[in-house]
């Protein structure tokens, strides 16, 4: 590679709004949005909720000239509705579906039936590796009483192990995706904390787009207009983040959002903006220093992250619990009720009410069993996030322990009586 | 590290057979794995099917002065049964579930229930990363008529892929477990071909144990004999395989099992034998060359495992597929009877039959739901792993088509009119 080498990647990311059936306009705005990919010709097309397979094969026919290369992320019984297009070759992919992803039982809401998963492409680009993820996790149905807050927390804990784990010989890092999490968000800043990337709308110095950054606004005609009230300008939860690993610089040329239109035409592509990042990758100048995740104050700031998702976790542990438990209870009722009908039934009196209520206990109880097992799983689930957040943490500590720095702040709050 | 560095690592596994009320003096062998353990003292002890947590607890207690690390893998409902015990701490640990693993209504084989997983330990060993993978795949109820098959392949090719790209920046690749595969199963071959792990068995010099390396033997008398019978000396599932990556070089310089029998007293530690193997890891020498997996022949077998795979997957998608449909059909006709009964309930003649069938109809149009949905999910796992094959396989046939020594290879084969 020359020393004065430089990449310049351009990212699209879009959620697409494509429920059959339900999301309104979803042919024509397809059809658009594959004109849209197909004249702008990105690096890389990352998507999200493409739920129909068929969407996917008209836009991979659509793109072919353009974007050779395609892959859709199949899981679940609906699918991730994740896919890629992508003007380079793909060396390699695969995909990590999520332990937990909301209860079988919310069957309005979906997300369980739809094995939310993380993809995962690797590419070779003039012989840098690019490790390029998408995700999308948990919706947020309602942010005042969030009862899927421990599985989102649990989802991000997992995107930030997979993504850790298998970009260790990444030249390059890139995430695009909807978290489904606001900037401030716990799971967005254990996200960020534990792998190290960066916010593209924080980072770049040239932006245009939706006011700060927002990817569901007001604007937009497909937009629930009650789920933003409390938004003025919208919500920012779609991302694209970015870090480079070994001996290389990455930066945000240019990041632009859609706003709540068609860049063409008036209705938009979708209920979400869509994002387009323009990446400039380069030999780290010797000057730099790429890692300031090691400091004592970033691992302060990992440490606090840490043990706020643990104790997310916990909370969602005990209430996974309290499920479990009363399922079991009904399990011990309804065998009760069923000992109970078998003595009415062998009796005379009321026997036919009691051979009428038998199939419905029955029911109730393998209802009630069912339940159980689930909350069982979830319960295991959690804890296992929990263990592995609380091994990091554990090191998080001693590494902050030993650094000579994080001693000396130590001894210093202990000298002006500061709480450490 | 030093140019003469040289490590000695004692591994050592076992598939513990330990669930709750069913197992034969658990309490018993359990205790005594765990005297042997600390008598033995090895570098990392790695167990599958230790089914109950208080099992773990138990062992972690009596071993922290040997093993002062410890890790109990949590997943499914039951568990995933894995956990490790090593001497040096361990910085960093995560799992993998298994996609696919079996069918929640075969209740009796109870797989489904557990959440098979891998997990993954990374240790730093002076200066040297060791990731050390343990695993446990789907059982082999009837090895002439499997339903399974397709459900263990695809086990296997996640396996390779997770330990494929978590495993990229590692010195040293280990990998003990249960795999319930034969070593010329079609998963053992897919897993070792793609990830270039070897097989202490075959590759140590050095072995003492059961005939031909059996970790299932009928001398064990907790063994069940009828499934052994076409298996004079037994079947050898349980495997300790490894690899070097980078400049190092790793050789297993001796193996033992147990024979179906405790290593002092009589009886034996579990239905399967135990593995313990020493590793010696070493600088490559310079003239070695490490990565044999990337000839043409190599490539060709390659080549032949993965078409043996995606056309073993390509049959139980069918499989998968051809539930789904029976369900969709069961459904319509679970509908059209609950019509009927509510026609008939609406009528005089029979209305108290009608009543008394209407709800056992519900529960079967309920069953059949969730199997089609079960169906549906199965077949879209199986299609995400085949998809993933199927690009490796494009892949390694490119490299195939280009490597100068292959053509050479073709044009000769061709001039002999033999078919490649």
């Amino acid at each position: 590679m020359k020393p004065n080498f430089s990449l310049r990647l351009r990212i699209f990311n879009l959620n697409c709004w494509g429920i059959p059936y339900l999301s309104k306009h979803r042919g024509d705005r397809v059809k658009r949005l594959g004109d849209f990919l197909n004249m702008e010709s990105f690096d890389l097309a990352l998507l999200e909720e493409v739920w129909s397979e068929q969407d996917f094969q008209y836009l991979r026919q659509k793109l072919l000239p353009t974007y050779p290369a395609a892959h859709y992320f199949r899981s679940g019984v609906i699918g991730s509705g994740l896919c890629v297009f992508s003007k380079h070759p793909i060396q390699e992919f695969t995909q990590h579906v999520y332990t937990l992803n909301g209860y079988p039982y919310m069957i309005h809401h979906g997300d369980w039936f739809c094995g939310k998963a993380v993809g995962l492409l690797v590419l070779h680009l003039s012989g840098l590796v690019l490790n390029a993820y998408v995700t999308h996790l948990h919706a947020e149905y309602n942010r005042q009483k969030d009862i899927y807050l421990a599985h989102r927390v649990a989802q991000a804990w997992e995107l930030a192990q997979f993504i850790h784990h298998t970009s260790k010989k990444a030249d390059v890092v890139l995430l695009c995706g909807d978290l489904n999490l606001h900037p401030k968000d716990l799971g967005c800043r254990l996200l960020k904390e534990w792998t190290g990337l960066h916010d593209a709308y924080l980072e770049t110095r040239d932006f245009k787009g939706s006011e700060e950054g927002c990817t569901m606004v007001p604007e937009n005609c497909y937009v629930n207009q009650r789920e933003l009230q409390s938004f003025p300008f919208g919500i920012r939860i779609d991302y694209v983040l970015y870090k480079a690993v070994s001996g290389f610089y990455i930066s945000c040329k240019t990041l632009r959002t859609t706003t709540g239109r068609d860049p063409h035409s008036g209705t938009p592509l979708s209920d979400h903006e869509a994002l387009m990042a323009t990446l400039c990758v380069r030999h780290s100048p010797p000057q730099h220093t790429p890692s300031p995740t090691h400091g004592p104050a970033e691992r302060s700031q990992l440490i606090s992250v840490l043990k706020e998702a643990w104790a997310e976790l916990d909370l969602g542990m005990a209430q996974a619990r309290w499920w479990g438990t009363f399922a079991g209870y009904v399990i011990g009722l309804g065998l009760l009720l069923l000992a109970l009908l078998c003595a009415l039934a062998a009796g005379e009196g009321v026997r036919e009410v009691a051979i009428m209520l038998w199939t419905p206990s029955v029911g109730l109880l393998l209802g009630a069993g069912a339940v159980y097992l689930f909350h069982v799983q979830e319960a295991k689930g959690l804890s296992r996030a929990r263990a592995e957040l609380q091994h990091m943490l554990g090191r998080a500590r001693e590494a902050h322990d030993l650094d000579p720095e994080s001693q000396a702040a130590l001894f210093l709050g202990q000298q002006e009586g500061g709480q450490i």
